[in-house]
């Protein structure tokens, strides 16, 4: 049985990264584009979420892609920009690892690192990425329980990393009306069964922009820690994640009624306060 | 493709069970024990649910059950204890309709007819169903696709009986953690596909207790248009699905906290009033 | 537990069919169209296949359709066509009950009654058509466990029917190559959990015609009892299941194949004769 | 679309590892433990599968457990020991490699490196894998697509590494009778797709060692290449996979009534030689 990741172990963990918490009173909002793509996009985008209220940046430089054929990242320059536009907008930067050679740069560069959906079980990955010490934001496989999920975490806590965030990205279903199952309430029995936070990607998990607003509330208001979602600037020009993206009209809305919900909630409600 | 249960019809319907309106701006609560057992467990819940602010009350007398060993329900006399305490409580009732030949009972004594997600394609009940008038509350089936769920609709729909809502209860999951996995973004991507009203039932799709009341708290802040869950005066003791009944005071504070998120939220969320 | 049918019960049974025998040395094919369409087409399938050796006759007279606008099948009229059939070309036939009001005609008609996958939790069905005495070819629904699938069973064992043959007709996936994913092994082991005959329906699990055959030489290679097919004089033109069904000559070649396989098969292997 | 591995490029392609063809005329059996526990064990187990008629020999030493209080392998000593067993029993080894670091070791001393369901995705090491130009076994994940397996291998392919052997090794599903569902169908659909070689593993696929034996012959009868399975001289005692590994007379008679189904299959049946 996993022992580091247990409820038994403490009734929650607070996880911090460049200061941003994660699992305490508030519901926190990562946002950015599915990969950066150019200087100006990043930089745009980036000032954009942070002045909407998101506390921390998302973008891919090395983008695991199902086709060899399309769009992979920048790579090593990607991270770069990413870790620019983050500090010019002044807002912490996660940023996905596919490899073991990857974390080298983001070390140097992003304040924590995502372990994608299809790596969750990529044992290698989780420890070495692990070992760097940054904060881990750990992704939910297509087809893992959250017992799977949980004994992922622990290969990177058994590596005395404690700073591990879960995210429920949702699981492979059979209706093609959405690109995955967002499983809102594995996602709150994980809470059950774990102290670590847990938050929600309603991007990948939907596949539809506009399950992204909704989505987010649903969690906001049952409780979960915070969401990660993707914001383009020009969506239908984008080099990947077309479809999933929020534009930054929808973006800014989304965050109004987030706001709303949250500070009106009453203290009896499990909501707390955003940014 | 279906016709009569696509948005392109008309944005949204109101259906009216007994006056109590689903789909316009408020979220209608159903609550209710599982199965009928006795005259007092019926009223007495059906008085504790009704002063607690459910706008419905449920409850079974006809049980699907997977195994010929399990309890099977009171049958006709069950449908008669509900008629006498949804009268007493002055609350209206919903009872599922496991074949043809409990129609006539069920349109003397209730106002709304279920059918369950094992008969969302048993298309002779829906028919039957659909031509005794009453409004109906339809399930998803645990493998249904949401074209599955709409043409379901459609065969009640084409024999003139226009109230119907559609009920989201869980689909099969891989994961023993939950009972089924509750498909909160198949719901919402259901209310972009058609005008009928959409519900969530949290007791089925998770099976477990502690997680119905963050899963109606999500329903409602997302947008569906109300919930039905399963109460019981005293769950351990229950006939049938001891582990996914709330008791009076966990629903008391459901209802609350319901109430609280609804009435504090600013116009530009969408949430609307309950009862 | 379910009892009746349980493997602690017995080794094996065998059930016979008007004389066809499922369960015992042979592997037992099921052969003919979706739905009879018309006179002409029932009768020369129906000698067509007992002809290529099938030893029963299948057709749908009362068809489950997803949507209320395709083709819903000859009803009354449809089972007289296939009584008429099955005389004629001297092989007996399994038809469909969808509803209660069904089973009167088909127990005047037909030799055996299928339980269709969308009504295999639909009780009262199986209870009243248990009652009717015919031997019952149950099918395992899209997203039944083999518990699920045993209970169903026992509807029917406990009314005194002991005929059932149960069949793998696929459970739902997320992949759109095929229609359902066939359970070859949870249909090998509903065979080490219950003495009842289980056979395959190659074409519903598939959607392909392509892969029939080869699916058919898989379950009689590993043990199973028999399969289903869906034969049609002229597949594209077919009212229903276009893309699963075989025509003439490629049943012939499975039949030969099938044959070859059986015969040719040393006594160590599982394999028995076909008619 | 992937374009190598398309079937499109060439009806069949014969991928061969240390002489060992997979995709021609016959179905080739891979077999040995789950992993190298000690060097006894391994040289019994070659010796004694090679005597038994596999062709190759397979042993993890990189061991992915779900969790990492599992055994975890014995490392690049475990592939030595493999290798070692392999040239004493005159046999090729395949052998898992679970992160790019693992690739020198395994390139000196094995035949073929497996790429293990977790990693079917892991994009870095699918390219650093072809790029030691051994021959690959890639297993499909338990939750992709087969268009999904087919961009992975193309991962492989386009780095000029023709020599991919794909393996279904059981999907994700519900029931918890079977460890994964093998999806036969998915299989010989992936053939229709593709000229790659395919074989099954029932070993991981069904989580039973009773199931093996039908399975394998279920993939020989429907034309799949070939199968890999688990063998371990005491199964009770493995360190790992205890439940799914046959016993050295359990393999002695798959491999008989293999070679049975085999040789005594006339020329119309899609089955060829076993060495």
């Amino acid at each position: 049985m996993y022992k580091l990741a247990s409820k038994d172990r403490r009734p929650h963990s607070v996880v911090r990264a460049a200061g941003v918490p994660f699992g305490g009173e508030g519901f926190t909002m990562i946002a950015g584009p599915c990969a950066v793509e150019s200087r100006a996009q990043i930089e745009r985008t980036a000032c954009f979420v942070a002045e909407a209220g998101a506390q921390m940046l998302r973008a891919g430089a090395y983008k695991p892609r199902t086709s060899p054929y399309s769009f992979q990242g920048l790579g090593d320059d990607g991270v770069e920009l990413i870790a620019q536009a983050s500090r010019t907008a002044q807002i912490p930067a996660v940023v996905e690892a596919m490899s073991e050679t990857d974390l080298p740069v983001l070390c140097r560069n992003v304040d924590m690192i995502q372990i994608g959906a299809r790596n969750m079980q990529n044992f290698a990955l989780l420890t070495a990425a692990a070992r760097t010490g940054k904060p881990i934001l750990l992704k939910r496989g297509p087809s893992a329980t959250l017992d799977e999920v949980l004994y992922a975490a622990e290969y990177i806590l058994i590596e005395g990393n404690p700073n591990v965030v879960l995210c429920e990205r949702g699981i492979r279903g059979f209706d093609p009306q959405t690109r995955n199952v967002f499983d809102l309430a594995g996602a709150l029995r994980l809470k059950e069964l774990t102290h670590l936070p847990v938050i929600a990607d309603p991007s990948h998990a939907t596949g539809r922009a506009s399950l992204i607003e909704p989505i987010v509330l649903a969690a906001a208001a049952a409780g979960l820690d915070g969401a990660i979602v993707e914001v383009h600037p020009d969506p239908p020009a984008a080099l990947s994640d077309v479809e999933q993206a929020l534009d930054f009209p929808a973006f800014t809305r989304l965050m109004g009624r987030l706001r709303a919900l949250i500070q009106a909630s009453p203290s009896n409600i499990p909501l707390a306060a955003c940014r």
